[in-house]
């Protein structure tokens, strides 16, 4: 069968690289939204109406039967939505990860952090207490600045260095255990947080997803088509296309 | 008359409030593109279409006849496309944040940073080497980092110096003595910058371009209407309308 899986912009390519490695066979087409990139400081409106967008030219003109939502932001917002609308199975980031927190705690005081959109959601915290069956201590904290420093592939720079204790500090004094990464883009800046604060164990949704999609039953055949589509050409695009989709084809479209 | 004044966002708010001042009976009529924010690093193409969108509504809805576009980026690459297909005066930034750099530098060592598209452009020193009369030195510097820095109002912490430092030092070492900041957002950087650099005179174009509107001959008869459009919410918006725009009513539409 075929499964889209979208993201704001080229971050979730890390996601389509786990799906293509664990299920060969499926037909996988990947669409960021590099126009439109970043999501995460919209409105709860904007961002609804774009990730419909980015799941109707999945759906309608690459036929995919399933979607999977790499993007943090969009996955806090549209998840049942798009499920709705489409009436296709519909995996966000967000369930997996809150999961992966709750197995991994020892202490039931976790800290979440992602932008301001999933952040101001509250979709790690309602869904963490909705799962947990013992009190937890949830702390969360947006970290605009994390996505531009990563863009800039600036990860271990002294700025990204001083964003870290910036935005962390506060949770490392709460002494959180577990550090949800709700962002695409933080786990690039794994190692510096981990230098910091190595008393942290991190979670990366886009790691537990998999594991998501063996438990709802996915059908995992097809005939291997890989093909990814962008909305705008981006510096970066060409680099992660070979590194994390085997050189897959590319195409430009627009959306909206 | 009505003219249409556009930004990729909320900063170009300081140039409708400069041109409200000075022309008190002109009909002024405001487009952020909010939801798309910023244009900064997208393509040429994708630059041109949006602003093409946004001009058209200011002329199409609004009876804008003339456009003032007060974002860096979009005026290094849309200011001939616009008035070629709307057939209306375009007034964008870069030409007046040129001329004023020839007037203020004294040894013609030009500073020029701003986005990474406006950089690639080359729309400044094209600018620069058509009107100068005597042969300059120009660097440029993209600075990417400067825009989320400033959207997040740190423009006075340690991550903003350090920043400054790590794009400036650069064209520090060259020699220069004028700096133009060929964005927007930059001015709100100024304290930091002289700080660092006092032997830098500072460009900043969202100044100059009355001058350039009246030596255009500009109608500015008018019946003081004002009007802001936003293309999604956003935090900041209360704020600045408030404080750049007298409170004048505010909308958000659909572009695209």
């Amino acid at each position: 069968m075929a499964i889209g899986v979208f993201d704001s912009g080229i971050g979730g390519l890390t996601v389509f690289k786990s799906i293509a490695e664990h299920f060969p066979a499926l037909d996988i087409y990947y669409l960021g939204d590099t126009a439109r990139v970043p999501y995460g400081g919209k409105s709860r409106e904007t961002i609804i109406s774009y990730s419909l967008e980015c799941a109707e030219y999945l759906i309608t003109k690459c036929g995919a039967e399933a979607i999977v939502i790499a993007c943090n932001t969009a996955s806090s917002y549209a998840v049942d939505i798009i499920s709705e609308k489409f009436h296709v199975p519909v995996t966000g980031v967000v369930l997996p990860g809150a999961e992966q927190a709750l197995r991994v705690s020892k202490k039931g005081k976790i800290g979440v952090i992602g932008t301001r959109a999933t952040i101001r959601s509250g979709s790690y915290r309602a869904a963490l207490e909705t799962m947990s069956e013992i009190e937890l201590d949830i702390y969360e904290n947006a970290c605009p600045l994390f996505v531009p420093i990563v863009e800039e592939m600036m990860t271990e720079s002294p700025i990204a260095e001083l964003a870290v204790k910036m935005y962390l500090e506060e949770l490392s004094k709460k002494g959180i255990d577990t550090l949800v990464l709700g962002c695409t883009h933080y786990p690039l800046l794994k190692n510096t947080i981990t230098r910091l604060y190595p008393q942290f164990s991190i979670v990366d949704s886009s790691e537990v997803i998999i594991e998501h999609l063996i438990r709802s039953g996915l059908n995992t055949s097809g005939k291997s088509v890989r093909k990814l589509f962008f909305t705008d050409e981006s510096p970066a695009m060409e680099i992660l296309r070979n590194e994390l989709a085997s050189g897959a084809p590319a195409e430009i479209i627009s959306l909206g």
